[in-house]
């Protein structure tokens, strides 16, 4: 079905990424997944092609959109050709939002211009070995010294997607007790330097997919950080974090149906040029059977995702919306994929073909962002349940 | 999320409607049940609420709207409780549009006063024994008599819905044999008098569900049907039929959607009154997961049905997009049907519970209207498989 | 894969039964279910052929049996004709086991000799309105009277299979409160004379399927049971009730299976028959998987139920085992009984044909003898969980 | 439900071969994984144990068993370790059968002892770039030289398992043309040296799973192969192929079980041990369902695979039950594995936790073998259509 959510600027950007990734990833994105992460040069270029600062104002070197959509697009055209900007997408979806609403000005002043040009790549550190979705349980705690110029940093991460080559790291960390009214009461998030003293990025974490972006553990053994590099108010980032979760979770939503709709346009290709006992692999019932399954749930995904896009822009995108877009779409993604692997026969298991990095990468959308459980709790909750 | 696609009208109309079948239907739909049929009063009250006569022009006493959300809005309400409007869906969804399209100036001001106001129910006769999906292999004919004053109508039909209670019938028949290049033409529709000398209805076909909608066979014996009761141009009947597919699909979709949005309705009461060991149902992990993946799943179908009403509204719903709503949401609805059956224990099994007749009525929505395998096939087609 | 649970004697045992099936109940099968239940006569007739006897002493007119593969056989011949024998398989597979094993030899004699001939018929009552699966919140009564002749009886019971025509009830009762240390102790059987005063069937409820077992609610009025019909001892019919569960649901498991069996039989039958746009629809690749894939779903099933009857004939079917065979088999048959209906076209929602009715019946297995969440809970505390 | 397959002595050899995963392989498992293959000393150490002679004769230094089980034992404690034996699976499993089978007296005595020992490695080609399963359409071409000496080898074979380290490769090639009537005609298999002239190891293949197992293309440039090195009979090929592929197709079915198995087994302990928002993984309900799920579905693959293992054992296991076993407990073994590893959360997306490893390695399950349309094809075949 015609989609009515873009506009011509968001066809022309999209024309402008599409031909960014021909250019200058999918040539060299085998080379990336082998080395773990995309080049720190790569993300100078992003920062050139303005990438980075769509949302930032321009008075710190952005363009100063307010739509989500651009940021779609983005999504939308790595999944189609099968590739990431490495582990970016932390960088403007997950972290830019919080130092957007968070930052003070002079804050702002001191790290946006940064933040778009890409030479101050962020990462964000929430989840700790131990914890997983419950963020309420963190043990990472930053003290205030007692000359209340630094916070004294002490603990570990684990997960954290782009914390191999960033050069600031959101970081979660209690700062006062959790209340015995409120365990969610005391926690901050400071803008931690990667290159203070007894900062140390840990085991780079081995994954199912994800290649190209890093993963890492870290540790922090009595990291001093600078009370201004504080972000928002003390004790308050429980809400913070809930604050950007739906974004967080149409981004993925967005991701999963574009992996899907790039399986099928992988998977019918595949079958078109490929013949098996003296036919196309196109031409078997079976498969047009299986596409056409694949379709309308890929179509359905659209739907789904158009909906809550338009619905974002205005403002009106529950949380519990969000988890019903982030559960069907990597559901959906999971099926569709699988099933265009399948179509591929042995070529789908071999990871040169991009169904089967597709395959490896999109396991993770159902779990992070929040489970498939989570996002299931939530839903179940505002029915009243 | 926020349904974008009624506007206050249809919501006011929607109010009438639910009205209406808390008053006149549910209290009785039990025995219309038994009955095997709606009873032949309850359509005249019907065409005086206006509801056979939204699309008709107003110079035949209809209310000439233009859009087919109000006949969606009826579509939801009878789904939501459970309930249909015996076989009348068949008069306004499948037969009025062949009337208003291809019915000349004499035939509409003969036929559609009637039409509106229930004195005249019409029912369509495609299927034929043998056939299936597959009209261009009907048998039954319609030879000219030598005068030309007449069609001379020979063979049966099955699965007519309304087929009892009709007051004229559509039947398609072949007027002239299959060509060798073309076994679709000589096709022809003629609006048949049910009290026709040679006209008889066969056995009432007892169904899984849909058991208040009566359907049956029918048989023609050389029964004669003038001239002036040819509905178009002779042989040309197999284009009229797959133009007005998409619509009906996109009504069984829209069915399928409020259908399970109705299953998720009755559980989540049923599961929240209900108690065992001592709990509510609705207090288990499983039932919130259960119902939360039902209503993502519902979620999507709704932003799928209301895509294609916005399209459909504007010209703009191919016959591809059509078949995939009706696949996903026909789909979505056995699904999500299941599970909350399911959910009801040994109450979702006895047909004084709303679920158990969705269950029994929603399993030939995957059939009627042409199967999900057909549905599968356009799709394929359209992806240029 | 060729079967070896089944013997010389077992085999020649099925095609008696076979042959009953094709000459007593597959001709004049709609009409019971029409009627709502098998004619009385009809069970005399069983009990005639010995079915009722199998594993009765030969000292009270039965054959002596100490394998459940007989049982078996008739579950599955009954389902491979998408028939039953009316509520007799609570007659024979609920109420026997009780009797045999916890008559006393007076009751015996009393009873067993008219439950061989079908004199009297027996059935079951545990649930009531407002318990389902919770038998320990049962709120039936039955106090001693003072001079300790008979029990007073009261109370109501739902969804009693068989309970329109019993001669006998199997009433699960309170003869004392819960203790606090144990909600289950102080439940106790009486076996009541449903001619009894005080005792009355209820409505008879009308089920999405199984149209041609009765089944009812049953109310008791100080109905005065003689102490002489107390099953067992006082307080303790909890665990009897918990001891038969592995066998009724081994019962059900192969009921499902065969239910699947048959459906692929029907399914394969038909489609190798009906032809649609001009070839049968056996030739369509579609066709040709979807009933590979059914087939080998029923293959897995009839192994885990051929692996459960041999250990059940040696004693050595666990409770986790029987609850794995009917959770595996029931949802094996319903997504299998679904994908053969589909194959039939509009031919698989009409009644007449057994596949539809298939449809209809096989949907309680998943609820009765305990719903697939018992079934999971089961499992997993078996699996330390 | 205890399994009844093996005896004693399975069972004494299953603990010996655990004992040897858990000191030998375990250990190093994640090394081999990043080496792309087994070390080739690993080789030796298993033929030591005995692995690579359990079928082959004393008198070419094996064990002379004929039971298929203690490979099965191989199969399930590899699986259940999540390693696998690097690619000398197909050395035993899918080489030693035609080496069994056709290989001449001669050949026997020059080649079983070095295959015993693990000196002469073997694997086997039979998959083109292009071909697929259509093993009639190979390009592969063997001419016999004028002198009859020896053949020249020409083409190219992909997906050769063990195709990096092996020191014989069967090679199905071409020695004459498919005949009008046979298409199938004319395929002979040479046990080629890997040292020969013109044998060339193309790229190792990325995979997405089964890193520890070495995958390449071969080409051959006029490898000279002597006749003493064609395997049976000259163009009889085929019919050797398809001779073997049951027991091949059970193998996989059995490690596709085992891995599932596997799968609960890693589930379950982690979700006992993992705590979140105050309680144990386990604790929740979703998790004990879903644990059930999947053990009621593993628990029909162990019965599925235990019965075809006895029907093999006395040789009465036909093509169409292996396809039906293969296909049911791949997909099994998908389903619960993407369970399984979901209920880990994060870390089911860590490859150093063995369920990431299962998720991959089970993938090409239902691909390898035949694929599970192949399978479908198989089992309709068998039924008739």
């Amino acid at each position: 079905m015609r989609r009515t959510v873009f506009n011509e600027d968001h066809e022309a950007f999209r024309s402008t990424i599409r031909e960014f990734i021909a250019d200058e990833v999918t040539p060299v994105y085998q080379d990336w997944e082998h080395a773990g992460h995309a080049p720190r040069d790569f993300y100078y270029k992003l920062g050139e092609l303005g990438i980075f600062g769509i949302e930032v104002p321009e008075e710190y070197g952005g363009a100063g959109e307010t739509s989500f959509k651009y940021n779609a697009v983005i999504t939308e055209e790595c999944a189609r050709a099968g590739v990431s900007f490495g582990g970016s997408g932390v960088h403007t979806a997950l972290c830019l939002p919080y130092l957007m609403k968070y930052a003070n000005a002079e804050q702002k002043k001191r790290w946006l211009p940064a933040f778009v040009s890409g030479e101050m790549m962020t990462a964000i550190a929430m989840t700790e070995p131990g914890t997983g979705s419950d963020l309420a349980g963190m043990k990472t705690t930053a003290k205030l010294s007692e000359d209340g110029t630094h916070y004294v940093l002490n603990g570990a991460k684990t997960f954290i997607t782009g914390g191999v080559l960033a050069d600031r790291v959101l970081v979660c960390a209690r700062t006062s007790p959790a209340t015995p009214e409120d365990r969610r009461a005391g926690i901050s998030i400071l803008v931690v330097d990667t290159t203070s003293e007894g900062y140390a990025v840990g085991r780079k974490l081995e994954k199912l997919g994800l290649k190209s972006s890093d993963t890492a553990e870290l540790s922090f053994t009595d990291v001093k950080v600078p009370v201004e590099d504080l972000l928002g108010e003390e004790g308050k980032a429980f809400g913070y974090l809930a604050h950007n979760l739906p974004q967080e979770r149409l981004g993925i939503a967005l991701g999963a149906y574009a992996q899907a709709a790039a399986a099928i346009r992988f998977a019918t290709e595949y079958v078109k040029e490929r013949t098996v006992f003296g036919r196309t692999v196109a031409e078997f019932q079976n498969t047009k059977f299986v596409l056409a399954d694949c379709k309308a749930e890929v179509d359905a995904a659209q739907a789904v995702v158009d909906r809550a896009l338009e619905a974002h822009d205005i403002g009106d995108l529950t949380a519990a919306d969000a988890a019903s877009a982030k559960l069907f779409c990597t559901e959906v993604a999971a099926r569709v994929i699988d099933k265009c692997l399948q179509l591929h026969g042995g070529y789908g298991y071999m990871m040169e073909y991009p169904i089967a990095r597709l395959y490896a990468d999109t396991r993770v959308s159902r779990i992070y962002g929040g489970t498939s459980e989570v996002m299931r709790s939530i839903i179940a909750k505002s029915m009243g349940l």
